[in-house]
């Protein structure tokens, strides 16, 4: 007999979609898993990225998580002063075993009070609003502070969610999750943070987050 | 003004999510880029990981692509005779600017006769299977024969999709893209190659093949 994991998603509009389908993907392997992705409806939600997934359950109907998982994009600027969804993150957050995010996820995780006095990973962009909420930030792709474990920006998710599995299974789960998906990198670039792209590029990224697009 | 760039993936029940949502993450950014998610109706697919997806566009009404993208999952095997899909994969990569594929989709590119002669990449697990298709396997993550653009397993699509990016736009866009998803990858283990993970585990991924999970 295997034993029930359920992990939620808080999806939303405008969520950078790949910060909770590359996690989903890793974690939903984890033998027991059950994959939520919770909104206030489960109606379609757009993602950033030109196309919508479908919530599995809303936010009230949405049974107590093994793990609360945040994902990042700029939709969740509307959501910091959202009662129902800071309601929904508190309830879940103050009982579930693992308090997660990636990406700017950890910003929503920390308004809703979850993150005072943690040590948290976020988009390197975002990282230095972390002290508002009393968080501490930190410059890594996996940050863990007794139960609260964070990523860092985007692609950061698929790292995040190896180390999670490893720790709600074992490590030889991670590492047979982590053959399955190929995770072997070699990126055809070397600019994956500001200190290797260099000011010009990070000047345009941070750009973009004033626009519509952020992550 | 931005010429604009069809970009379509072809999604079905069944389908590895991560092998399209990664590079979609991607190529979203790519300036000019319009992601379709393509399938025979707009009803929400399921894919392997516990949510559905929708597409934006049915087979029938898709445009012509400029990228047409494949991506793998067990879903696909009864798609290998469907002649509605055979049939868009054909129509699309015969007029295409690049036909790719991410994982084991490049099988269903070789059923609809698109790898004759050209090189390949593929899940390392499905990979002695692309000859039967007349195409040439290749054991890295991002294989390129003329328009032919090919991820390996999974999480190769990001190196692919970035890969891909600079072919659509220019190199410099591209790594911006990658510090935008702050790829800079430290898997925090190292098994996301058979010869890394060693015979055991690669036994243990080849056995999920036969069940449902597969990838």
């Amino acid at each position: 007999m295997t034993t029930t994991i359920d992990i939620g998603f808080l999806i939303y509009p405008g969520v950078t979609q790949l910060d909770a389908t590359g996690p989903a993907q890793i974690l939903s392997r984890v033998p027991g898993a059950r994959i939520h992705m919770a909104w206030k409806d489960t109606k379609p939600v757009d993602t950033d990225a030109g196309f919508s997934i479908n919530p599995t359950i809303s936010l009230d109907d949405c049974p107590d998580l093994d793990v609360i998982c945040v994902p990042g994009g700029v939709g969740q600027l509307p959501l910091m002063g959202d009662q129902d969804v800071l309601a929904f993150l508190k309830r879940q957050g103050e009982r579930a075993n693992y308090v997660t995010s990636v990406c700017s996820g950890a910003l929503l995780l920390g308004a809703a009070g979850l993150l005072r006095g943690y040590k948290s990973g976020c988009h390197w962009a975002f990282r230095e609003m972390l002290p508002t909420f009393g968080a501490i930030p930190v410059a890594e792709r996996i940050v863990k502070d007794r139960n609260r474990i964070s990523g860092g920006g985007v692609t950061a998710g698929i790292d995040f969610g190896l180390a999670l599995a490893a720790e709600l299974a074992d490590e030889d789960t991670a590492k047979e999750i982590q053959l399955f998906v190929e995770y072997d990198p070699v990126p055809p670039f070397d600019s994956g943070t500001p200190e290797k792209a260099g000011p010009e590029l990070e000047a345009k990224v941070r750009a973009t987050f004033t626009g519509a697009n952020g992550g």
